[in-house]
């Protein structure tokens, strides 16, 4: 090599490092490549001062989704082992719930019958296992539960089965001035007990479905009590509207794993200036799990697509990620 | 004076100072007095390490009442005033209003007449005016009447006719930690387009009530349509639960002016640990207007009572504010 091929060979060098190093490498557990690479450059050139893409501080608005986004949602979302948790725990109260459905099928221990009447079963389910108690008795409970249950296949809690690198990629922008809110299919009420220790993101930035409450005084103190209603699905075209409903200002980046999500993604890519959306392909079946266009509960179908031809990134999590899960860090 | 008595009384000055002054006066168109000062010696109780009432800064909610507590609500709310320009605007494509009240009534000049509907006339005067278009397009809309719009009596910008001593008071909590929330019966998305310039309270810590959206994809773009259908309304009762929903935290501290933010103390109040409730009581009929247990739409009577009952801080108006409105300011 000739002293110029290696001077320009060092100025590649440098000029690379310079842009994913940057003293400390901020997403460690992802792979160098073009899915590492999009982050990075989107958010130097929304946060550098000067760019024709900056962004300021407060209009930095991130969305999660959190189920498969955030924490494995196989072999069933986490919310649906708590609920079958209760059903055992509830139904010595509710003789009832022996003739009804889905709840019987559960009590007999057939999953498969009770998710046949789909997502109106699993309605039931939720209603009758998160309702009939004041929101501070519901905390306690969910507070309780993620204390103890632990996830059937890594045998670690629920809420150490986050993944690390979207750990990192949280405290990368935070670190960058954005504000991190979860939007979620699940339940705002589940999410809340836990998600501020576990990815930093507080009450107030988590937005989810919900059941209705109604304030009372009981007793002489005020409370707000569950109701067996539902108020607010937070799913598919129901994203934007609770982003819109909660945050009031449109994201600037958008992240998800299913056509669940895929809403919120077409919301926070239609918006002027510079946008980012990113999809967390689930293709890793030996550390994880390998699930997308025909998967029942979270299909990654129509989404895909879209992504492709609109130049989303896809993560993969088996080529991208270095680790998958949080538990075990050091 | 002996010169021990006057080194007593000194020291008195001293300390007195160092409550109140620190520094700058934070509170300065406060007049000294007890309602002044409860806010000072919350705020340090809750601020200061080592104190045994602190509150660790993430937990800092306050939760803010808007017409009546940080601006003008007489002669009439401002968002009514708005409704009722949207009435004059949208009228000549509207014949059938002739015959509907309370439109018709609101076209002929009889708004008397109209509001004699009550809740429900002003219900569906807000709906006829604040849907079928998309959230972005609504927003405009309330920018460009808020640029113009004049307040009847004082000829200035409705959100210039705010109170000076409350501009205050938020930066005073923001300035220690707290975070500010507006929770008001008004519509949250006439809010959300001036709150972040004449508050700092940006669009995510506004909550108020609310008419239902959806998402559509309109000539390829995605959209948030308003209907004409009510979906959260953010009064009395409705305030904890708006909190719950939104924000998912008890606020430690929260300031009305009505019968409808009664619910919203009595929640706060009741939670553990040091809690702070204040009454704006509109006792001012020189510089501002004087109103309580008898206004039809802004009551304060119950509340009135319960915050003798309960030892929450009476502002009056006329007597510890030393200035009322911000427009003149220097």
């Amino acid at each position: 090599m000739k002293t110029k091929d290696l001077a320009a060979a060092l100025v590649g060098v440098v000029a690379l490092t310079a842009t994913i190093g940057r003293a400390a490498d901020p997403l460690p557990s992802w792979n160098d490549g073009p899915a590492k690479q999009s982050i990075l450059t989107f958010v130097e050139k929304v946060t550098k001062a000067g760019s024709p893409d900056f962004v300021p501080a407060p209009e930095r608005i991130a969305t999660f989704d959190n189920d498969g986004t955030l924490w494995c949602e196989k072999p069933l979302p986490v919310q649906l082992f708590f609920a079958l948790d209760r059903v055992k725990e509830l139904a010595p109260k509710h003789p009832e719930w022996k003739t009804q459905e889905p709840l019987a099928s559960i009590l007999k221990g057939d999953l498969k019958g009770a998710m046949a009447g789909g997502e109106r079963a699993i309605l039931e389910l939720f209603l009758a296992t998160h309702a009939g108690m004041t929101t501070d008795e519901f905390e306690k409970i969910v507070r309780d539960w993620t204390a103890t249950a632990k996830h059937p296949k890594y045998k670690e809690a629920f809420t150490a089965c986050v993944y690390q690198p979207m750990l990192e990629l949280l405290a990368f922008l935070r670190a960058n001035g954005f504000k991190n809110f979860i939007v979620s299919g699940g339940g705002i009420e589940f999410m809340r007990p836990w998600a501020e220790k576990v990815y930093g993101i507080p009450p107030e930035q988590v937005v989810g479905s919900s059941i209705t409450t109604q304030f009372e005084i009981r007793d002489g103190k005020p409370v707000l009590i569950r109701l067996p209603e539902l108020n607010f699905n937070d799913d598919k075209g129901g994203k934007p509207v609770g982003i819109n409903q909660h945050i009031g200002r449109r994201p600037i980046c958008a992240f998800g794993n299913s056509d669940g999500d895929l809403q919120m993604l077409q919301y926070t890519g239609a918006g002027s200036g510079a946008r980012f959306c990113l999809y967390v392909h689930h293709d890793d079946v030996e550390r994880e799990y390998a699930y997308d266009r025909k998967d029942p509960l979270a299909k990654l179908d129509q989404g895909l697509d879209e992504a492709v031809a609109k130049g989303w990134t896809v993560v993969s999590m088996k080529n991208d990620w270095k680790r998958i899960f949080a538990f075990g860090a050091k």
